[in-house]
């Protein structure tokens, strides 16, 4: 049985619409959670450079128009140099890193979660599936492929992005997957707390697997001057709520509120076991003779050459 | 769209032990929550003759073999005069019942969950698909020919058992079934009321529908005379934790605890759309491409004649 | 080879927000194109209960979700009570009818084309496989096994929603099904005129066939009272585009921009012959060898029972 | 985001049948967009040695063969001196050159689109697929293997040679590659310009790229003494139509007929974003769930040896 | 060893322009063969309607247009009533009958050998692999899935059509067939009788069959009135060429040219023996390590559904 | 395109069973030739030291081991002083030469076509595949790595031995070598005068290539006395064909039969274009989708030493 962690959830606010500043942000919370001992750190959704709060906005107009190609400009290649340079923090750290970008991967942006382990290393990432409402404006719907848990020294480590912790396929995938410490990334959304709260504490009991909610703090006034939209305050009202559950469904660290800040917790893989002894969903608690659930992981490329 | 309709949960304490006297104390629940104006009343888990708390007690005893015995003879046949009166109380009150029984079939028990329309017919009756722990020494499982919905009155109703609510493909089949409202039942436990409370409204989001939770209060000193353990306070003290929560998660009546009581709140179908209009699991929220649950349907008698 | 016939392209403006008034003026333009001896007649995209321009409104308000909610109520049910009201008219009028609309099926809304044979019958319908932008957030998408094409007296019909237009493999498909007269549904937005005009002519030439372009004109002053947003009169301000093309890219009817009409033109499907002489994208205009389209026109529902 | 650059489409008559003035021309061609600051430069289809207009008239006579022979003895080595010559002009210039021939291949003609970089080098070439109607009679058909896109200073640069504008796999193909600026090269014939004008503009929309549309002049008394078939003017009586269009389909230059002239129009690279937003088809537009095509790049010669 | 069998080879005109009256005069023939005891009747190559010896005249033009439809409208569908009505002439003859029509299947022409057996049963139709120069610009080309031999009372018979004789993998393909007699259809163009010649006696000697060559005569006074180029004569001026010879290559009747006739000539199974002494392509004669033909036959349809 | 050349075909009578002899003979007609101003001199099959028509004696008896065993001792290594003999006739007469030798390699012999260029160089040499009927008792079997075209200043020069003209595979693979000119060489049978002459005609349209026809005359009193079977003189009684066919199948110079002559012809490599632009077989003409020749090129050692 490994040995307690520290799980790191980092509720800083993005330097929206800067990647070069938002990378910088990134290194800085890395370095800050590593002296405390972290060795499993959380940032959340779309975090570089900063989740689309106005994807709401979508009435043709040059705002958008330029909203939407700022992100492209900063949009993270997937492997690239942000993924190399989050490399170096995490190996100086020596912790697992995962964090939510919007990838840019030929003409489509995708809302993306990517893990980086203590070497450095690029371990995988992952496309939110089906982005919620009007974020399908912004991102494309990733593929069954890259759904994936990763050993590390936490454990294996898998995660879902928003929204996708509501698809119970995908949950129940990553419970085959055997994950035992769980990313879970959402924005800030006030509006959102109770669900979170619900579908992580659920996630802990139903995956039997520990929980690391990222979610961030934001504010208007946070916007490099001249950013459409700048002006509505309440569209990027943020007010964090990340949290730190343990296997089984109790919570580490209860969510935090309004503060911008890094919750720590350290988690007990030997919990893992007592969760896994009331509900283990691919095992004693499945009935794979009545459900089965058929996944397609083969990429799904729309052109195949030959 | 159905108009608004009150639900009702049952928060009774079973006549533990006493079938005749627990369809007396159901018929009796009913009548109550009709005049109330319920249309859809739903009592808990095994509520008839009572959830067997002691199946946590194994080690081979007397008292245990008696109380299993005991409850043989106290189960009930689906369909049967049990679930007959049943029916004549939903068709006075006008309402749809749900109830939890503890169900004899053969030389096997069933956790099942019967559902009975305003006209007094048994809609259809589900058995537990995978029993919780210990519970495995009392019930048998069901089989995927009997997880199902219904149309009613209160709209399309479906429900799962306990623990079966952390069976993604299980919740996920009820998705696809089009439950619009579910009877959520559960023992009285109160270590799982956290667990419960994420667990449902977590339903009431990724199922986009209402959630009905009956949980029943109990104490060791509603027990008959004589009944084995009933010197173990603790092992009887149960105090609810019903709730009745909104499609895409709101609490319409929060959990209630220690009270013997009935909730009641208005359920509005109209809310399902706004919680679709977010997650249709199996419409615009779902991948198929990626996963496709096969469920197997079909009976499965262990013997078939040809 | 089959007579030359009267092709019509319904311009009206939709009854927005009344699905009762909406089919009754869908009757209307049917029986008012019959009289002047239309055979083929095509209504604009989701026409009933009229499109939803409010998509591009995305910040979570009481408007939006009571639009959606009013959206749902008016949605189509496919073949239902509206199907089989068209297929009246379709009948009397003695003509082949397409017509758009958004289809309520379960708990998620679809930009759906619907087919309807002079006898009255429901031949197909398709739904929209890609939602554009901010219709994400309204529709859900098809899957691959709706796209058809259908014998009418007309000839072989097909039809593509709106930017499917776009999807080379999409129209490529229709190519295969051999379509003649191919519905082409969009909505009346000013800014899409030049893209329509090229892509229609252009799927003219490429599936060398007739091509009747239905779009709508709609105000603001037009809403019901009280409809949310209707005071941006911009976010409603269309202005048609209706056209039809003869097979090989010549305009029959040129596009009609800002009046309300019915544009008629004679399709003669001798011109088949000569355009296909040019492409047959899918005969001497191929290279099988080097490329081959993968249709997977199975259906791909969510859960599977077996 | 690369800079905005100038484009040029040649719009100037073919030295036809005559090889060696025509390399002189495409040189000085190059020159002159060179000086005027051209970095992408489009010459039309097979301009050199001149684009077969003949070819409608296959009744055996001494003068098609002779204007065969002679084509052969004219066609083009791919790589080789001319290839060589228009790379140095093309270094020179420090532009890339695409630029449409008649390549000489065994005992087979085919018609080639030549791709040239910055450093003079040739990056591909690629040879129509299906050649159109009566050039069927002169042209052989290329394979699979040579549709490609090349990385250079002005982007990522495909093309289509005429009619195979119309092979929506084709086209899909392209976008599969990523193609960012679209060499269209057609010959000059009038009856095509509506064609064009729309294949072009709707190709920049559903490839989101930029589109620079090559159509030469030519007249019957810029013919050399003696050729067969000076004798009909209509034959060889062509008037251009070059165009550019931007990303999403404006037109940057307008078509222009008649005039012998060089259009240059400034690409802004910054418009593909806005372009892909609206239509990736290989992204966030595309269903490759639904559709996937096939593409066998494989080279495909009638003999293998091993 | 089968009996001796006659062979008939159909030298008539084409009733140019006219399906019916092809047909009829088709019939005609094949009555008059069969009076004269032939079990084998070949009828010349695109015989129904006529082979279109229009196709060298490409410029764009009403005539050139108007020929092309006409020969739409008097395509033959395989199968369809023109081969049912072959089928019973066939059947009534009590002879295997091989006749070239132009095949009309969605919006290609197909230049199409049909056999048809003596029940008149369609036995298969194979499209010609590669259309001769002009010859493309009217017909598309076949694939790899059609090219067969058929067991009939006069032996197996297998046929190729015009200039396909030319194709060396084609015969190659034939002789792995086993073809006993070989069907060679070609048009009447007095150019092409040495290359007849040559080709199908080498023909007899290579797969060691007999050839049964079918060529037509033709004039453009047999034109319909009002035939666009009936002012050309030389264009339709075809004298025949019809012959018959024995495996192994000796003539059983020699080329007749200019008559308008039906040759005929016994052919005798048991000389395959010796001819095949010589030669066995694909048998002794062969070099299967050295040379192996790679026959890709499985049809290629531009779309595949799943 | 190079200009018109002269080729020789050389019909004389060889000086069977007497290498030395026969070796003068050949540099004679070399000479002769060359005189005449031939750059290509094509001499017959087997010519060293001549064809051995005696092959049909296949009954055990001492001639006939004799024979062989002559025909050993007068085999020519290849290569050896033979061909350095005739490689400086071929310097001298600045000509390539083709000639046809038994050749002996360890203990078998081959029928074996020599190639030597104007510089005297040996080319290569191919020996015969497959030997026909009672030949196989005398020469062994080539291997696929032999067959190969050269360039030489009368073009690019290929060949083949006697039957193998009727293997469809081997002819394809020279026509894939781009063979402009091929040596066609064959005993003097008169029996075999119609099918080399539908041969060599043919393969100069299906190759599109020149052919030089080069047969022996030959008569039994021109043995060396008491050679076995002389008394046969219907055995060794052969009288030429030799003949030189243009591109695309006509006769240069037509059989010439009975006399010992060399025939002469001037071809003009101008006439592959117009022979090519009918059919080229590798080029416009094939169907590499369909049918691919797969050619073992690799040597093939009965043992192979690592």
């Amino acid at each position: 049985m490994p040995d307690p962690y520290t799980a790191a959830a980092v509720q800083w606010a993005p330097a929206y619409g800067d990647l070069r500043a938002g990378v910088g942000r990134a290194i800085e919370a890395i370095d800050e959670a590593a002296r405390e001992g972290a060795s499993l750190i959380v940032l959340p959704e779309a975090w570089l450079p900063g989740y689309p709060y106005w994807c709401t906005e979508q009435r043709p107009s040059r705002a958008v128009s330029a909203l939407y190609r700022e992100l492209v400009e900063n949009g993270v290649e997937v492997p690239g140099p942000v993924t190399d340079a989050l490399g170096e923090a995490a190996e100086r750290a020596n912790a697992t890193v995962v964090i939510g970008v919007t990838e840019r991967a030929g003409g489509t942006l995708y809302n993306t979660l990517c893990y980086i382990d203590p070497d450095g290393d690029l371990l995988g990432a992952h496309r939110k599936l089906v982005p919620t409402l009007s974020e399908r404006t912004v991102w494309g719907m990733g593929d069954g492929s890259d759904l994936d848990a990763y050993d590390t020294p936490a454990g294996r480590v898998g995660g879902l992005i928003c929204y996708e912790h509501f698809m119970a396929p995908a949950r129940y995938a990553l419970a085959g997957l055997g994950v035992e410490v769980h990313a879970s990334v959402w924005p800030g959304y006030p509006f959102l707390h109770a669900n979170v709260d619900a579908a992580t504490r659920m996630l802990a009991v139903e995956n039997a697997c520990a929980v690391v909610v990222a979610r961030e703090v934001m504010s208007a006034d946070r916007l490099p001057a001249g950013t459409p939209f700048a002006e509505h305050p309440r569209m990027w009202e943020m007010n964090g709520g990340s949290a730190i559950i343990a296997p089984g469904g109790k919570y580490l660290a209860e969510p935090v509120y309004d503060d911008e800040t890094i919750l720590y917790a350290e988690i007990d893989p030997a919990d893992l076991v007592e969760a896994k002894r009331w509900v283990d969903g691919v095992g004693h608690y499945s009935r794979p003779d009545v459900f089965r659930l058929h996944w397609d992981r083969s990429p799904k490329p729309p052109i195949a050459t030959e």
